[in-house]
């Protein structure tokens, strides 16, 4: 089975339909949680449903795991894993710096994967062993950096207060060994990580839907996605994705204290 | 004397032809630190150059202050205030969130101004009362959202490590206020509250050429925009700019003590 640029092109403009429309709307935003702030919009419902019928009518028998509508048949061969605006966050303050993401994974793991900023018109997509950016039908060849040491490298993450305990102190560690760290991107400092314009991004507790569809993406442009101890990805969690395998083992050394 | 919207633009356009080209190309950087890190890159520089040549041409006897290529005129009644690119540390991480700001001031006060995001076609004016984005020839009127309290305000910083002693503890103390906090968008969080999608940008140890171009972007829009002090903000340093007079106050209120 091999899924094609046309399928996956098509379930992102199926959600852009969703998305982009309501994209700096102030339409309604629901909060999921009763103490604190999880947003949640019109949008994000909207865009997974769509994605995930597509999804069905082409491959019946595949499974699917989304953020917003739960899962089914998890035991397939072939698993969909659907975050349809990684960055809610961002996509309510109006910063184009979130994403749909959309994964494949074969027999557990990422093997193709798009993230799509409609708003930029950008698609960084990944498959068959290759990792693209289309901007407005511009394409490249997305590349790492070939960055080595801490030093010369900039980190990115979503906030650093999400990192408790330990791993917050671990962080700072780490923040004060790069050259340069920014916050604030979701999914978008994955995209800039495969396109070669930063260097590393740590994150702790991400869920599958958060990282499946950019693990091919980072993959293929030559780059490492690995949990702070070493595994395979695509179960989220704590996530380190760098530019080269040196630089990873190296923020990983200081992630694990 | 009045400065035309065609002016203004004609200034952007001479800015984005040496900015755009060289975003995301993994150019030169210098770091104007001997210790730490304060990048600026040849789109700062030349950036800055043809602006002032369009400026030094147009009107001789008016002031110009700018980052990059230092000040002339400051006692004229007419200074224009130029950051060529506000968050440089976005654009060589490849984040369009950065912006060219440009500001006039008229015997001290911001009048006129603009921020220009060339990647994602966007601009931020305000000149003779009224603010407005064109994004790629589409105008809309900037409007601030009417927010007055702080549990339901989005707040934006460029990160939290920049207020220093009881400033931290403050900020900290606001943010735990706040319906949803972010960082790392430099100029764009303040295109956001005067396009009415964010309602505070908290900031410490700002440069003028930081702000004075978006003070009657946000004035205009129905926005405030002070020190926190009350002061007027076209000097720089402890700003903090609002949705509302309402919610203004009660962040002046917390960053005070």
């Amino acid at each position: 089975m091999t899924v094609s640029k046309e399928f996956l092109f098509a379930l992102a403009a199926a959600a852009e339909r969703e998305t982009l429309p309501r994209f700096r709307q102030n339409g309604w935003v629901e909060n999921k949680l009763s103490a604190g702030f999880d947003p949640v919009t019109e949008a994000d419902q909207a865009a997974e449903l769509v994605v995930r019928r597509l999804i069905e009518k082409e491959f019946p028998d595949h499974g699917i795991l989304g953020e917003e509508h739960g899962s089914v048949r998890l035991d397939s061969q072939h698993v969909w894993v659907i975050d349809p605006i990684d960055g809610t966050r961002a996509f309510i303050s109006g910063i184009p710096v979130w994403g749909t993401l959309i994964g494949l994974k074969d027999d557990g793991v990422a093997v193709a994967g798009l993230m799509a900023q409609p708003f930029t018109g950008e698609t960084f997509y990944a498959l068959q062993g290759e990792a693209f950016l289309d901007h407005r039908g511009a394409m490249q060849r997305l590349t790492c950096r070939k960055t080595e040491n801490l030093d010369e490298a900039t980190l990115l993450t979503t906030t650093p207060s999400l990192f408790k305990g330990a791993a917050r102190g671990r962080f700072d560690q780490l923040e004060s060994k790069v050259r340069l760290s920014r916050y604030g991107c979701d999914c978008y400092a994955y995209a800039m990580l495969a396109a070669g314009f930063v260097d590393l991004v740590v994150e702790t507790r991400l869920n599958p839907y958060d990282i499946v569809a950019m693990i091919p993406i980072i993959e293929n442009a030559g780059g490492v996605v690995r949990t702070w101890d070493g595994g395979r990805p695509e179960g989220g969690g704590n996530i380190v994705a760098a530019a080269s395998e040196a630089l990873c083992e190296q923020a990983m050394a200081v992630m694990n204290g």
